[in-house]
C-alpha cells in the first residue's frame, strides 16, 4: 500500500482561503484558532497519521481482532498507538476547558478526524466512537455523571460505545426490547442483546461507556418508549459489570475495529435524560455522528487517489493514442490514458469536493454551537440538518465508486491484498450502511427534510447557490460552469416540487423517488462547492501567486466535474419522475418462479 | 448465505419460448437437442450445483487455498466434487466426439455454466479454465497434441490453465518477456514467470495442462512475436516439467480459487499453431473466453437476487408508507418499501435480461461454430464479436451493482460474512478486470469493432432492434416500450456518429468516451432484450396459459427497467459528447500538491 500523505495544501485551501477560517473562528469567538495554529495541528497530527496509523491499516485488516472468552485483542500496534495518541492529549483537542478539553472549536476536530480517517479508519474508530458517549453525557448528563465519565472520556483514558441495534432490528429502532429496570439503590438493571457495537470491547483503554437504549417498564410502544443509560465495563467502585461481549462479527471490511454483541445480563446503569426520552436525546447528536461517518466516503476517495496517482504514473502500458509519451521506457505510463484520467480525477473530485463539503459542514457546526447569535445558530442548525442526509449518503457512495476506480486502475494487482487498494473497498463498504442506510437517509432528506417543511430547507441552500451564481455571474472564464450550476440549481428546485405533487396523490412516490432525489441532490450540490472552490482559485489566480499550477489544477477539475459528472443529474431526474408504479406493480409473491 | 435455487423456469422461457431452441438446434443440424434433454441437463446439473456445489461456496471462502512448497490445497470438499462432476461425465458434455466428448452445441455447454458459476464461482474456475486449452489444442494443435491432450481434457482427467500476465504486463502483452528456445529434440525450454494464473496449480486433477504465450529467439518485438506452448505439470513420459508455483495471491474474492504464480525454469514445451502466431491463434476463442467472464456478471446479479429476495420477504422493519401491509406482525416486511423494492427489481432485471443476453450469445457461438452456410456463420460472428465487450464489461459492471445492492438489502448484516452476501461482491470484483478490463473492452468496442468497421458492427445490431420493433409497432400495451427503445436505438448511431467525428479531430476522444459508450451501448441492448422477452410474454398471456403471473412479471420487470433504468443512458451521452478535454487538460504533475 502507498504511503499516505496528509492533504496539508488542499486542507489549507479549504479551511483558510475557500472558508476563510480567520473571520470564520473570530466570528465564534474562538480567535486563538489562527491560520498557524491550525496549519501546526495538521502537519502534527498529520505526522502521526503518516508515521504511526498508516502503516498499522493493513495490518489491521489482515491480523482483524481476536475474541476469546469474552476479552477483544485488537491487532498489533493498535493499543500503543492509542496510548501515544492519549499521551499526546489528541482525545481532548475539541473538547470542553470544563472537563479537561483544550476547547478547541469542533470544526478543528473535525479536520484532525479526516487525516486519522485516511490513514487508518478501523484504528480511529476506537477513540471515534466515544463522541457519542461524550456528546450524550455533556448534553444530557448530570453534574455527577460528567465528573465520573466525561472527563475520563475527553481525556481518552476510557472509550465509548453507543449500544442501540438489535438482532431484529437497526433502521428500526421502534421494535428494540432491551429492558432496563430500577433498582432499589436508583440505578437500573439492563438486559438485553445489541449487536453491530463498534468498539464495544477492547484492550486499547481501561474502561468502556456504554450508552444503551433500552426499555422501562410500561414505557410506550415504538420509539417514544426508550429511554438512554450509562452502562460502564467497570462500575465506579472499580467492579465488573455484566455487559459481556460475547462475539465479534466477520466482516467485510474494517477488520482491525471489533464489531461486537454485547450481552447485557442485569448490568447496572443508570439513565441519562428524562425517561422515554431517548431517542430524541439521540437526535441531538445525529447530524455530527452522521457527518463523522460522512467523512469515511472521503477518506476513502482521498487514500484510494493517492494510491492509484502513484500507480498510474510508474505503471506503464501502452502507448498513448496520439503517439508515445515516453519514447524511451518500454511502454507510457498509464496517467496518458484518458479512461484512466478519467477514473483518477473522479476519485480528485469527489475526495476534494467531498473534504470541502464536509468542512464547510464542520464550519456550520461550530456555529451550531457558538454562533453568536440565536439567528445564526438556528440558520446553521437548519442548513446542517438539510446538508446531513446528502453528506452522509452520497458521499459514502461516491466513495465506494472512487475506491473502485482505485481497483480498476491497477487492474488485476487491484485485486490482490498487498496493493491495499481493494481493502479500501472493503472497508469503506459499511459507510454506506451503518448510522442509516443510503435509503433511510434518502427518506429523511426527501421526507423529512425536504417535503415536511414544504421545501423551506431547500430553499435554504439553494438561495446559496444563487448567491454564489449572482456573484460570479458575467465571469467570462467560469461563465460555462456559473450558466449550468444556476440551471441545476433551478431545476431542483422543480423536480422537488413535481415529486411533492406526486407525493400528494401517492405517499409510495416519496419512497420511490428518494434515493434518485438524494444522488441528484448530491451531484449539484458538489457542483456548488466546486464552482465555490474555482472562484477562489481564480481569485487568487489574479494575484501574484508563485502557486499558479495548484489554482489552475483546481479550475481544471471543477470543469471536469462539470463536463463528466455533473450530467449525471439526467438519469437521476428521469428516473425519480417516472414515478413508483412500475416499482410497486408486481406483487411479492411474483418476484420469482 | 440463502441455499441456491436453479433459475429452471427462466432458463426455459430464455432457451425454449424466446430463443425457439427446438428451431435454432434444428438449423444447426443438432437435432437431438430437444427441449426434454435440455430441461433434463438443467436439472440435473442444477441437482448438482445445489446440493453439493453451493454448500462449498462459503467454504472456499473462508478456507481458501493453501500453498506450501509449490503445492496448493484446494477448500475442504472441492476435489471431491470435482472427482464427483467427473465421473459423471459432465466436462465432456458440450466437446467433440472425436475427443471423447458428447457433441452437444457449445450452448448447452453455456446454460450448464451458468448453474456452475451461480453456485460457486471459485470451484467453477478449475474445470472452466481447461476450456482456453481445450479450444487452442482443438483448432491449432497437432494430431499427436490432440490425441495426447485433449482427450484428457475433455475427460477432465486433466485440467488447463492459459498463461499470458506477467508482473510488469497485463493488458498490453507486447511487452511480455517469457523466453523459449528451441531443444535438440523439437520441444522448447521455456524461461519466464508468469502470474495471476487461475488454477495454476491444485490437488483436484493428475495432470494440469498450461497454454504459455513465450517469445522465441530473434522473434519480432510487440505482439507479433509471440508464440503459444503447450507445457504440461507432468510430461508424456510422465516426469515432472520445471514449471512450478511459487506462489499463491492473496485476494479480494474468489479465495476457493489458486491464483498462482508460475516459474518456468527451463520447463518443456511444445509449441502450438505457427511461431509468431500466438495471440492471432488466442483471438481465436478470446470471444467465448469473455463471454465466461460475462457469465460471473450475471451469476453474481441472479445468486445476490435470490438471497436479498428471501431476506426482504423475511426481514421486518417499518410500515410501508401507505399503511400497514401485515399489521399482525411487529412490522411489515421490507419487501413493501419502494426503494428495497427498486434494489430488488433492478437485481432481477440485470440476472434476467444478462441471462437473455447471454443465452443468445451463446446461440450466436453455436451458429458460428455450426451454422449451416458461410454467410450464417459470418453474420453470427460479426454479431458475437460487436456483443462481446459489451456483453463482458457492461455485465460484470452491473453484476457488481446488483451485488451490492444485495448487501445494501441486508442492511449492516449484509456486511457481515455469514450471511455470504457480502462473498459476491468480493467475488464479482475480479470480474471488471481479469479477461481485459472495462477500459480495454471499451476501447474494443468503440475503436476496433465500431468505428474501425465504419459503424457497419453497430448497424448489424441496431437492424435486429429496428425489425423488433417494427414488429411490434402498434402493440398498444408495449408501445410506449416500443418508441422508447427506437429512439434508443436511433440515437445509438448518432451518438456513434459524432464520436467518429470528434475522433477524426482527435484520437484521444476515443479513449474519453469509450466506458461511457459501451454502458450506454449496455443499456440499449439490455432493453433490446427485455422488450424481446416482453414480447414472447404478451404472446404467451393470449393463449390459455396457466402461469399468467410468471408471464406478468416478465412484462412487468420489462416496465421496470424502461422507466427506472433505461434512462441512465441519458447521463452517459451527455458525458461521453461533452468531450475529452477536461480530462486532457491536467498536467500530470499536477493531479496532486
Amino acid at each position: 500500500m502507498p504511503a499516505y500523505k496528509t492533504p496539508l495544501r488542499d486542507l489549507q485551501f479549504v479551511l483558510h482561503e475557500v472558508l476563510d477560517s480567520t473571520t470564520h473562528y473570530a466570528a465564534i469567538g474562538a480567535d486563538d484558532a489562527s491560520t498557524d495554529m491550525i496549519d501546526a495541528i495538521i502537519i502534527e497530527a498529520g505526522k502521526f497519521c503518516e508515521e504511526v496509523l498508516s502503516p498499522l491499516n493493513s495490518v489491521g485488516d489482515i491480523e482483524g481482532c481476536v475474541y476469546q472468552d469474552g476479552t477483544v485483542t485488537t491487532p498489533t500496534g493498535f493499543p500503543a498507538a492509542y496510548q501515544q495518541w492519549v499521551e499526546n492529549g489528541w482525545p481532548s483537542l475539541a473538547q470542553p476547558v470544563e472537563f479537561g478539553g483544550q476547547g478547541l472549536p469542533a470544526s478543528i476536530g473535525s479536520v484532525v478526524s479526516e487525516l486519522i480517517s485516511e490513514a487508518n479508519w478501523s484504528w480511529g474508530m476506537y477513540p471515534g466512537l466515544s463522541h457519542g458517549a461524550m456528546n450524550t453525557i455533556e448534553i444530557h448528563g448530570t453534574e455527577e455523571q460528567k465528573a465520573t465519565y466525561l472527563t475520563q472520556l475527553v481525556s481518552g483514558a476510557w472509550t465509548g460505545t453507543m449500544c442501540l441495534t438489535e438482532p431484529h432490528c437497526g433502521s428500526d429502532l421502534g421494535t428494540l426490547k432491551a429492558k432496563a429496570e430500577l433498582n432499589a439503590d436508583g440505578s437500573y438493571a439492563i438486559t438485553g442483546t445489541k449487536i453491530f457495537i463498534s468498539s464495544g470491547e477492547h484492550d486499547m483503554a481501561e474502561n468502556i461507556v456504554h450508552i444503551v437504549l433500552a426499555r422501562l417498564p410500561g414505557a410506550p410502544e415504538g420509539t417514544k418508549g426508550l429511554s438512554l443509560f450509562i452502562v460502564p465495563k467497570f462500575l465506579p467502585d472499580q467492579s465488573r459489570n455484566e455487559v459481556r461481549c460475547g462475539a465479534i462479527e466477520h466482516k467485510m471490511g474494517i477488520h482491525g475495529n471489533a464489531t461486537c454483541v454485547m450481552n447485557f445480563d442485569g448490568a447496572t446503569g443508570f439513565l441519562v435524560g428524562p425517561e422515554h426520552a431517548g431517542l430524541r436525546c439521540m437526535f441531538t447528536f445525529m447530524n455530527f455522528a452522521r457527518l463523522g461517518t460522512a467523512m469515511q466516503g472521503v477518506a476513502s476517495a482521498e487514500l484510494s487517489f493517492q494510491g492509484a496517482l502513484t500507480y498510474a504514473r510508474e505503471r506503464l502500458a501502452m502507448r498513448s493514442l496520439t503517439g508515445a509519451k515516453a519514447p524511451d521506457l518500454a511502454a507510457d505510463p498509464i496517467i496518458v490514458h484518458p479512461d484512466v484520467r478519467r477514473m483518477l480525477l473522479t476519485q480528485k473530485a469527489f475526495a476534494e469536493g467531498g473534504r470541502m463539503m464536509l468542512h464547510d459542514a464542520g464550519f456550520m457546526v461550530d456555529r451550531v454551537k457558538q454562533g453568536a447569535t440565536e439567528a445564526i445558530r438556528d440558520d446553521a442548525n437548519e442548513l446542517l440538518s438539510f446538508i446531513t442526509p446528502i453528506a452522509k449518503a452520497f458521499l459514502t457512495e461516491v466513495g465506494t465508486e472512487a475506491a473502485n476506480h482505485g481497483v480498476q486502475i491497477y487492474g488485476g494487482h487491484g485485486f490482490i491484498r498487498e496493493w491495499g487498494m481493494e481493502q479500501i473497498v472493503r472497508d469503506n463498504r459499511i459507510s454506506q450502511l451503518y448510522e442509516g442506510t443510503t435509503g433511510i437517509q434518502a427518506l429523511d432528506l426527501l421526507g423529512r427534510k425536504v417535503l415536511m417543511t414544504q421545501g423551506d430547507s431547500l430553499k435554504r441552500f439553494t438561495k446559496l447557490i444563487h448567491k454564489l451564481c449572482q456573484e460570479m455571474d458575467g465571469n467570462s472564464e467560469l461563465q460555462p460552469l456559473v450558466e449550468q450550476l444556476q440551471a441545476a440549481n433551478k431545476e431542483w428546485g422543480d423536480v422537488t416540487l413535481q415529486i411533492g405533487m406526486k407525493a400528494m396523490q401517492n405517499r409510495e412516490e416519496v419512497g420511490g423517488a428518494a434515493v434518485d432525489y438524494l444522488m441528484y441532490s448530491g451531484y449539484v450540490m458538489l457542483a456548488y462547492y466546486w464552482l465555490r472552490m474555482a472562484q477562489t482559485a481564480q481569485a487568487a489566480l489574479a494575484t501574484d501567486t508563485d502557486e499558479r499550477d495548484f489554482y489552475l489544477a483546481k479550475i481544471s477539475t471543477a470543469q471536469f466535474y462539470f463536463a463528466r459528472i455533473l450530467p449525471r443529474t439526467l438519469s437521476h431526474k428521469a428516473m425519480m419522475l417516472a414515478g413508483v408504479d412500475s416499482i410497486m406493480a408486481l406483487d411479492e409473491s411474483h418476484f420469482a418462479f
